[in-house]
């Protein structure tokens, strides 16, 4: 596999850590130089490893954000 | 690799389409009979193949929305 490059532009939330110290973060992620795009996704302890994830775009974003508004019992 | 069974329980939102049909969805799914988690992730037309998603339990499911919440950019 290709080497994968990416830069972190900014980290908008930590979602959750597990008890071995994995993060589930919403970051602004630019890939392989490309324009940064919202990027929800596990992380090792120190960026070490990154686990599976969705990359969105902002309009993606706001489509989930009004979704989990709708959503009854997230409240 | 094993096999992967999964059920669908719900279908919450689709966040978006893209030109060849691919949907990023948020669902409840059930992995090989276990509880149900919220699942976002792409999938074929016709939920023929899945792309890489994230899991995400009901706690870090509102954490989410509230980081969504506070984030200007997105409203």
């Amino acid at each position: 596999m290709a080497e994968l490059n990416y830069e972190i532009i900014e980290t908008l939330a930590v979602i959750s850590e597990s008890p071995k110290g994995w993060t589930k973060e919403l970051n602004v992620i630019s890939w392989n130089g490309r324009p940064p795009k919202y990027d929800l996704r596990d992380w090792a302890p120190g960026k070490e490893k990154m686990g599976k994830g969705v990359t969105l775009t902002k309009e993606e974003l706001v489509q989930l954000k009004e979704a989990l508004t709708r959503l009854d019992t997230l409240s």
